[in-house]
């Protein structure tokens, strides 16, 4: 596996500077490891995520998982903050507890054009994933 | 097409009594227009939203589109609040304008255990949808 | 609504010449109607599409979306038989009938690199859809 | 992980005796390995399954995901040839050589009423896989 083209700092600096209103000092998001197109992400747990049964909603994962994708598009070729989800396909398998969400997002295609990735979805503490998810980004020309 | 289960106010009231981190007054979501099975909802546009490039986030879609999936699915199976996605898929079709998110949701089958529906999101005035959701709830036995 | 930019009998000659095992007299498969984007196609019935439960089965309905979408494709972007499917996602509604399977395929997006495209397929004669298709095609460069 | 319901042979016999227009000797699918809910199995090569560009036909690899996710459902639960695939999502990778598919299905969960899984394809021999498919699968109620 080849050296991650931007490390967790980098990609941290970057999202502050293109995106401060979704990435910022609080916002309960981190970024916890950064391999070449394979990242670990978290979202802190927070009540207001709580849905109708008690559990997390689905946004909040969906959120989550194409935050973790953001991570390792640019873990993979560097800056490229235009890049944007073409589509997001999501399954939910079992009801998320009270708890961090951590998502790992791998890159199973780097193209030119598209990237394609697939996301597990945990609740912290627990070994069998909440939500599955692939996705694909589509990557500006100008690269 | 019989009447709907719940009307727009029905599942307002339901809503904000189930969710209320989601659904109170202020919140920018409004139902507004509710048959069986077919609504459509409105997402209030906030620059909150942006992301870069200048264009509506995908998960503020995501988020709308999984909402206008709830208000479809009490329209037309009425006090449900327990029946949850298991599966959503979005294609991002072009970028949204700066304006309200409109989106229009309907069942495409409504069985005992599934229910399935397409979602179209609008941004507020332009004909072409900037994307298109699928999406399964999974209703609970005790209907 | 512009002209499509090659109609049906034109989209069967390029298909005989091009996919000759897929389609070709007696096949099975007929372009019903061709407009810009906008299509309707035909599978004929056979015993062997049927799966246990004595219904049509998936596979054959996937096959047939697919094959839609790439009728749609030409129709609005003419000669390009080099596009290929990037991403398909369907949800089967209800069983189909012994009969007929009609699907239409309507693009959504016709851009320069994607054409994205929602198909409802039909039992012949029954008015509610048994599958509903999105796919995405990445068209080829040289266009 | 416990033991399969049924091993590959038993699979193998169910599928001839129920579906024998999919499954029968010379039909070119192998069950090579079944552990519980997750399973492996081929589709040998041949010339009928290539689209232009000489590559492998969108619809062969879709069939194959399809199968294994049935056989791995069969590894789970045992015997249920009525469960049916809810929804299918494939994306695809990378062309796939004029050799042998390789699908490996694993179920994310087993649930009463559905079982969510996903599949990768390889063409025989290479390591990166030429597709990702995540399906739903509904359960009958007379398990």
């Amino acid at each position: 596996m080849p050296a991650p083209a931007l490390n967790a700092e980098q990609i941290g600096d970057l999202l502050h500077e293109v995106f401060p209103q979704a990435f910022y000092p609080g916002c309960g998001l981190t970024i916890e490891r950064v391999d070449h197109g394979d990242v670990r992400v978290r979202r802190e747990y927070h009540e207001d995520y709580l849905r109708p049964g008690g559990t997390i909603s689905g946004p909040t994962m969906m959120e989550l998982a194409d935050f973790a994708m953001y991570v390792a598009v640019f873990s993979a070729i560097g800056r490229q903050p235009l890049a944007v989800t073409t589509n997001l396909t999501i399954n939910f398998l079992r009801k998320p507890a009270r708890a961090d969400l951590i998502a790992e997002a791998r890159l199973m295609k780097i193209g030119k054009r598209l990237a394609v990735g697939a996301v597990n979805i945990y609740s912290d503490g627990v070994a069998e994933p909440v939500a599955h998810v692939t996705s694909t980004y589509s990557i500006p020309d100008n690269r």
